[in-house]
């Protein structure tokens, strides 16, 4: 295999084999060809693209460059939700607790917030004492014991993974649908799962804008799950405005376990209940939505889905106290209310100018090497649509000093737009796709 | 300027500004973009293309990367030739010294050797004591001195396009005709030239193989030269077959010097002679081809061309002597007579095995590292269409040794095919092209 003859082709939009994708991926990893050839070669992915056989061998490359969670002796429905990412997006922190308490077995692998988006290992950290760097052994010896786990991506799960996406990141080759499908499912069926359900985010704040590619990537990882046994189900959910209220790393752990205990924001909620009414159906937990919905809600109100997070914090030796009382968790040193500029409707809170903020006030990531805040955020009571006048509190700010709260409130100002007319948002839920095809979503 | 902003643009299709192309190869040489971004940002430039606008900003900007023969005091016309490149192309050997002894000024800035092709400065390497890696300033004053110089491509020259070319060669994105073009005219642009004839190969031994990608490097290398000031014109010639008979380093060079003492194969002086009329006629030195063609016949039969390379040889430190015996150029230690295998016609020479056999005899570069002994190659006596016997002498291996004579046998065998009827081959000049247009070209 010779790296260069594989670039010649694949540039002249010819097909790279099952076999040569092993032996680049493995060549690389082994440092044997060079980042500036691997680079060459993404960007003639990127503008040639894959077809699905060879998405299909990608994924197996770069799940077979490493380990995985061998759970074939768990008879249980083992099935993990992934979001392709947004602000104020805690749903894994309340939909991985609540469907483990009903009998899904959920192995979740999370990764941490880059740029504007915030990652749910992010959120866990919050949580004094828990440890999110779990080893595959402990991994699966704790989904035995309690149906759940929440780790980050260890080093033994597609290593090839970590470092393509190091250099995908400096060589403007990271949108590209056939990469990002084949890095999520690489990663996703290495937890050895039955189903996955798939939130795909669209609108200004998410990765992929438009309806369009936000389908296309939907169908590319079904198509692979099929490829590779994992039945794959996605929905298209908002990302016009952050999810929930609460934006910032422990502000969105308490707005989860509020969640949990059945106070949870609207949106939020249906958001969660409608994924994981998926993952019940997935799973043969339920026989359709409604029933699917039924069961969750009374998981959360029975308190089986708040006391499973207990369970999961506990033995990832975090401090499971913080359930009942989430006042243990970080907190901001200075905390402002934030008033309305005008009066008006809220036409737009964007998701992208909210996350910036949050990096502003030190809990977010401009690069992987920065560390973060966990305490400070944003609280943002109002959604499109409402109608405020001028001064009323809309949203807090929670920062670490005075200077933090002049950031945050700046970032605030340019993040929600006040006008006498508000075009309607973004449908929270507006598709669901399955290998039969793509149907509105009706709530 | 930073260097993902630009990747991104390029890959979506956009355009690069002349301050752009001048800050990323600065920041290119100073090594402040690393070369797997410049790998990346190359495979967008081969797979979206540049436009004209572009090609000129990047040619300027590679051309201020380093220094320039400042030639403004020199009244005559300063012409150059530059090739494409094949097996058996000694034209520059022989034309550089003709058209010096006629009046025109050569400043020939020549380069190696690699893969199937070989190079002038090998060639002239042959000549012992012969140096090429003159500085800009002694070949100033050896064209000022004697009118012609024949050099390598100094450091001082076009820095980045060095470097380029070494990242190009490792990730497939050579064969660019916006990377050609631009990098051949900031060569050659840096010459201080007043006209430039290009000499395209097409045929299967040629870079770009087909006469639409022939004419396309041609009409681009026009628009480069009329936006710098300097004319341009091309000539489209046969490289489905070698170019005279001598094949490897000293052989050509002995078959140069045969071809200015009178005693040349008609196709080399055939091809000569046309570029040789299009410098004399650019310089003004001749009002049409036929007065130009008997102008350097007149040259060759004087004496004077001879001379003039005698001239060049003993500025540039080498023995003139072999002029008047080429048999002081390095010898090959094994000589064998190759034969035809078969009765019939010669159908095909094809010149990228013959350039492999080169290689595998020890004098041609699989890599730029590699060494290359000067005295092995082939004198191939037949052409595309001869009529052959079984067992008629056709060509001679030159070799180190046995085995080396073996192997030159062998790819003989594979280069030459032997048929019952030939096609015939390419004309051997077809086309020029100028700011004018194509036309073909009439013998």
């Amino acid at each position: 295999m010779l790296a260069i003859r594989l670039i010649e082709r694949k540039r002249d939009g010819g097909r790279i084999g099952p076999g040569e994708w092993r032996a680049l991926l493995g060549a690389y990893v082994a440092g044997h060809v060079p980042d500036y050839q691997m680079a060459a070669f993404l960007m003639s992915v990127y503008l040639r693209g894959l077809d699905r056989d060879e998405m299909a061998a990608l994924t197996d490359a770069m799940l077979r460059s490493g380990g995985a969670l061998d759970l074939s002796t768990i008879a249980a429905p083992r099935i993990d939700k992934h979001s392709t990412g947004g602000v104020g997006d805690k749903v894994s922190l309340v939909l991985a607790p609540l469907v483990a308490s009903v009998g899904i077995v959920v192995p979740m692998m999370s990764g941490r917030g880059l740029g504007h988006t915030g990652g749910t290992l992010d959120k866990l950290d919050a949580i004094p004492g828990f440890r999110s760097d779990l080893s595959l052994a402990e991994a699966r010896a704790q989904l035995e014991r309690i149906g759940c786990v929440m780790l980050g991506q260890t080093g033994e799960i597609a290593p090839v993974d970590k470092k393509l996406y190091a250099l995908r990141d400096a060589t403007a080759t990271v949108e590209s649908i056939p990469l990002i499908a084949s890095s999520i499912m690489s990663k996703k069926l290495a937890e050895g799962l039955t189903g996955l359900v798939l939130d795909v985010k669209r609108g200004s704040g998410s990765f992929l804008t438009t309806l369009e590619r936000g389908i296309e990537l939907a169908e590319t990882m079904i198509a692979l799950g099929a490829a590779h046994g994992c039945p794959v189900v996605a929905l298209l959910t908002a990302m016009d405005r952050p999810l929930g209220r609460a934006c910032g790393n422990a502000l969105e752990t308490e707005e989860a376990i509020q969640a949990l205990k059945g106070d949870g924001p609207a949106d939020l909620m249906e958001v969660t209940y409608a994924l994981g009414a998926e993952m019940l159906i997935l799973g043969g937990l339920a026989p359709d939505r409604g029933s699917a919905i039924e069961t969750l809600k009374g998981a959360v109100s029975s308190g089986a889905a708040a006391e499973k997070l207990k369970e999961i914090v506990e033995a990832q030796g975090g401090n499971p106290a913080v359930v009942d009382d989430p006042a243990l968790l970080p907190q901001a040193e200075a905390i402002e209310l934030f008033r309305a500029t005008r009066r008006g409707f809220i036409a737009q809170i964007e998701p992208r100018a909210v996350g910036r903020g949050i990096i502003a006030l030190g809990g977010g990531r401009a690069t992987m090497e920065d560390t973060i805040d966990p305490g400070v955020g944003f609280v943002i009571t109002v959604k499109p649509g409402d109608w405020v006048e001028a001064g009323e509190p809309i949203a807090s700010v929670f920062a670490r000093d005075e200077s933090g709260l002049r950031a945050g409130a700046g970032a605030l100002r340019d993040a929600i737009r006040i006008a006498d007319e508000a075009e309607p948002p973004l449908a929270l839920i507006s598709h669901r796709v399955t290998r039969e095809g793509v149907e509105a979503y009706a709530s």
